[in-house]
């Protein structure tokens, strides 16, 4: 019986007990104020370094930071509990925090990413939705974990408590990113960017969910992320009366509407996947009001950044064409990004072994394709470009609904697979070599 | 020197302090609770007979009344000064009011009616814009007098001082309809389904600006007012993540903008005026979420109730199909008309002769040749067809932008005009013959 | 009785045959070489003094002149009967002619203005259509008088045999411009250029049809002629293998669907009427390929020169968007126009009393509204210009079908009506004053 | 030194003046009537068993036939040197020839196919193009053979003087397929139905260029053609005179001009590879009249016939929303496919194992990943699917412009290698085993 067995068997309630109050608290990305502070305040019990907000990530490196609006209504609104020191570093979108245990004993540098933030939807609200059914759904209107990264965070603090708790049979240093906004690729990059990364000797990240795939069944890498950009785009007309004076208005609402159309004519490329999606679009103030302002939030994905690079240039051509349709003016901004991201072979190889001897995995792919795009991607590049290895797993579950559906659920099982992954590869993969 | 001279120049102060205390405090309309309460409170006082919200109009005939949600939060940020029953009268979105002056004698019916809402615009904030270097600009943040409803109701205001003051010389009895929401034709057909019109013997409604008209130029009657319907659209698609299962979406976002593109290539009808306007457009809710939900406020308009009939079965179809396109259902709300009017002829005689002795008054054309709609069409109509006459009258101003626009402003001092030919037409129109 | 009244009774067969005849063989603008030669031969043979091809138009005045190839295929398809002269003077799409009779007496200059092109429209073949069923439809597939300018021409070799046959009765001058091209306002500034018009006393010009009037109605004069201008488009891509290399194609057929797509929702303008047409769209070369090559005819309108210029302003730069949307490029060629036209109030007066002794014409109206275009403004704003009089009548018929469509007809009594229209001008009006 | 070294040296001049005589004289699909004539004679010289026409294909299973007007014009501009017989079996479009050789001796039953067919591309006409400098460019104005397929009718010619040539060392039997109408999938089907695969033990064909490889590569194998399918849509509205009478109008430019633009927003498919090309649209008669006919050419793509059924589903809803935005019919006709297919690893193993001791051919790859689509794919299926073998192969050469480009062309060399392949095959891979 794995020397870890009687761990984890105690440790299950508390994953599903975190995973469930993390569902209940969704924040958005850079906003995960709570979500931060309750990491942390776990974390600081057992005895990592913590390092929060302004002091884990580089603040001019993030993407697609919410207005200061929005920021200050969200903070306005933060549990009166939390310590004004924790608060401070956070002020301002800086949400997330780096933990590190180190063994004091010579030995690898792992690190461990898991990504925290949740996404702009508005949950289910019936008894068919396993969380509403029982209760444990979002108290965030229109905010929801519908992307698995309550679980993740769970996953994280799992390891967390395995390390501190047999601190003295490991070696080397461990690296905790709990990263912030995630979706959108605006996270990652500024974590990366602060420099935890160069020194790592092994990177491991993963998601649940994603593929086809039982329980017990895990993807020791992947291939097939896709590089990706993401803007914003505001288009500036002059409004008039549609009834009095139609022919002096300059319509955004239609130079947004056109564009929004266009951008999925971009043709599909011959070298690899493509993707083009409009996720927003708003306009226009009032019926008879011909439109001075039109919004879009959309991205670009390619299978290599030069697919993704086509995909740009297309684009940025096809709203200025749009704009100009209308005689609008129109504002690109770049509010996000990820890379292409390759797993190192030896990764493939560290898992399977010492995988092999867990009795919750059933079952160990070496590769699983995806088509998602992932920030993790910024972490792992900066890995391997000094040298280290890194990958990103995938950990099966049943979907009730696809991710970032209002229904969207997985089976807690999961995140006892994916904890106990993690530690026989903390356990077998770096202790003894 | 006129009878009222004196009247006038003591209420000029007045008028000007009513308007920009309303132009301070905008409200949308069905939302007007602060506006009717401070209009209803002078009326009082003058001592009127007061029929307030759900007693001056029917619920049922209310058009685009806004969500209860949005009805709930403005009423919950009223000012606590407001009486309780006042407020109790309105719940719900039954705002705007109607009083009645008797003079006891033997006469003829007089209405006039004066709408009071504001629009969806946040207003201009630099010096160039008089309401903004003055102080007397938008409270509330969105919302703003654009299109010269706060000057109407002053005049309202003004009016019923001159009738109260005056009633000794006045004979027969003057029906005051201060109405809510007329933006977007919704708030007339409610208060003319409750009967206020069936014996009035003269109608009198009027609009400040419209025509490009210097102060002092009265049009006593207009024609061109086009027939319009307002319609909200709803799109429910299904959403998908737009990097893994594209294919998997339903596409509404797309739905809605195809079908406000599309709206536009309505062909022009031969035999008179035709307007669309798509003025409003949201969809989507993440970047990365294939869109499950559309919306848009639109209008249509034309210079017969046949035209107009003929814009909404394209504009039907063509919705039904942009849903089609994209594998989206689309529902359709009808939540406002206005119907052609036409001016009585002699309403043009009356305000001619009554007004010719005015001193502020310069020039008055006979017919003013318009395009925009009015729901004060439901109310002429029905005077009409119970024998009564009517007319809308324009009263001159230079513009500093257009109607409906961030940096609308007129002069002042047309109110004066304005009062002053409602003065005119109630002494010399009706009192002695 | 009419001192013509025979005259008319004895020529009414031939206006049906020729009517009939030019119907058999229609040829589309600036091709109607058989047409100018069978007006010719018969104008010949009265004694007019003719003015063929290149004598009676400015070459470079011509707009849209079909290709080199077109009009040598149509020039070697003509019947060898054409005496070599004629072709000659009419080679390379010189088409119509100028026909002068003068009296020999001091008198005013009449001018009359006859279409006699064709349309590029497949007649329909059933027996509800009277021209097939009696045997005299077309004999050009793909080519149709649908706007009744076989029955002008017709009316103009009537009136010629009038003025010929009734020379010693008539005193002045009488000029016969038998225009090319009126389809999409190509030949009359050419035959204006000329210089036929500028010692021109009276100018008179007509349609059949146009308006829901019967047989026997005549309008003496029109009103609402839209200014208009029409343009080819040709759009330059690259073609690439659809399958293979979609991303190499820079898709013309996409950016000619789209500019015809967004044409259509320039927003109508508040000062009068607009219109935008594309008639025809073609694109494209094969199935799996990405067109390289796109091409529109289109059409703008307006009430005025301003509002017919908004539309054009509006087109080239959506136009112009279009194409860069799509990455290809745009030409523009201008191929016609048409201005607005007022007739005289002195020519309405002239028709209403010359006529009123016509026992075939039942009523006059003064002026009737129409929204079509028409060339002939250049030669009546040309004979205005100089101190001339002018007109545009209408001449009522029930039609089968509306103008230019596959079924269109008319009643051929309307020939006569217009004839002795005409006549009773000619010699009523100017004769004996 | 090769068997027949000489063989091939002999033969290379007339592989490129066979190629140059059919560059000179392209046909478009079902109309290779005098393309079979040349083959046919040159065959029959040879002593081959010839199936012509009628004879070689069945009728039926035809796709996308010329209407009847296109083809009576390429017959009455047929060489009056063909001799009756030949064309009375070729009429209507039953163009294509099956040839067979039987060495009399048991053996395999190897078939070839080669495709015979031009495109709808007008010719480069300038120096930088071979074809044009050296005098052998396409005589048929706007047709081309811009794929290759010149070459490969003198490859299989130049195969079939082998065969004859060298009967007496071959065993079994030899069928040659020269399949008209390839371009837009529309001839295989009709070759195969008539039921010449079913008995094939071997089946070959291949195509040049394709992907960038030099002269002397030859791929065994070829993955990643696409399933399509092929259609012609035509849309009929409602023909009105668009400046007098828009309103009557149902447009049926508009709706073939959306449906061409919303068709390429089909989103992509997260299974693979998924295409889409309108690549050909006609619409409309004139520039003044609404248009009443609308004509599209279009194909759909996909990795799996389950990826190019979804694109036919969503093409499909799309189609008929297009038409039903504007009002008009449509109606979608099925003009042509192909299946994906997928060689045969034994085949990999016979040309390589066959070619490796050419002098001819410098490298062989296993497999070439392309993505077109073939429908070779049906002769292949049915071979497979009764028991046979099949391989597409490819045969490197550069290109001085894409497959489907006005400036299209290869280098000549890549016959001799083609050919070089096939006899390789035929001698060694089947002769002695």
């Amino acid at each position: 019986m794995s020397i870890h067995h009687e761990f984890i068997q105690d440790i299950q309630p508390k994953l599903v007990e975190w995973r469930r109050q993390f569902h209940r608290n969704p924040e958005l990305g850079f906003m995960e104020y709570e979500t931060t502070y309750a990491i942390g305040k776990e974390l600081e019990a057992l005895g990592f370094t913590l390092y929060i907000g302004r002091d884990a990530l580089k603040s001019t490196s993030r993407y697609g930071v919410p207005s200061s609006k929005e920021i200050q209504q969200h903070e306005a609104n933060i549990s009166s509990s939390m310590e004004e020191e924790w608060l401070n570093k956070m002020k301002g979108g800086h949400t997330g925090l780096v933990a590190v245990w180190n063994t004091g004993r010579t030995g690898d540098h792992l690190a461990f990413r898991f990504d925290i933030d949740a996404l702009p939807i508005k949950e289910k609200a019936d008894d068919q939705h396993l969380p509403y059914k029982k209760g444990f759904h979002s108290q965030n209107q229109g905010v929801m974990h519908a992307c698995g990264h309550d679980g993740h965070t769970a996953i994280g603090l799992g390891l967390a408590h395995f390390i501190a708790s047999h601190s003295s049979e490991l070696n080397g240093k461990f690296t905790f990113l709990f990263q912030p906004a995630e979706e959108g690729g605006r996270g990652a990059k500024a974590m990366t960017d602060k420099g935890w990364l160069y020194e790592v000797d092994y990177f491991y990240s993963g998601h649940i969910g994603i593929q086809d795939l039982p329980v017990g069944t895990v993807a020791a890498s992947t291939k097939g992320f896709l590089a990706s950009s993401k803007w914003n785009v505001t288009f500036k007309g002059q409004s008039s009366h549609a009834g009095m004076k139609p022919e002096d208005g300059r319509n955004a609402l239609l130079a947004a509407a056109t564009a929004a159309t266009q951008l999925y004519t971009i043709p599909r490329h011959s070298e690899g996947v493509s993707r083009i999606n409009v996720g927003k679009l708003s306009a226009g103030n009032g019926r008879n009001i011909i439109s001075d302002y039109g919004y879009l939030e959309l991205e670009t994905r390619g299978e290599t950044k030069s697919i993704n690079d086509y995909m740009q240039e297309q684009a940025r051509r096809m709203i200025r064409s749009s704009a100009d349709m209308h005689n609008v003016d129109a504002t690109i901004d770049f509010v996000g990004e990820t890379e292409p991201m390759i797993c190192d072979d030896e990764m493939i190889s560290i898992v399977k072994e010492t995988c092999q001897s867990s009795s919750n995995i059933m079952h160990i792919i070496n590769i699983a394709n995806v088509s998602g795009s992932e920030d993790a991607s910024f972490m792992m590049n900066a890995v391997q470009s000094h040298g280290g290895k890194a990958t990103y797993m995938l950990f099966g579950t049943k979907l009730s609904d696809n991710h970032h559906s209002p229904a969207f659920d997985y089976e807690e099982e999961v995140l006892t697979v994916a904890l106990d992954t993690y530690i026989h590869i903390v356990k077998g993969g770096h202790l003894f070599e």
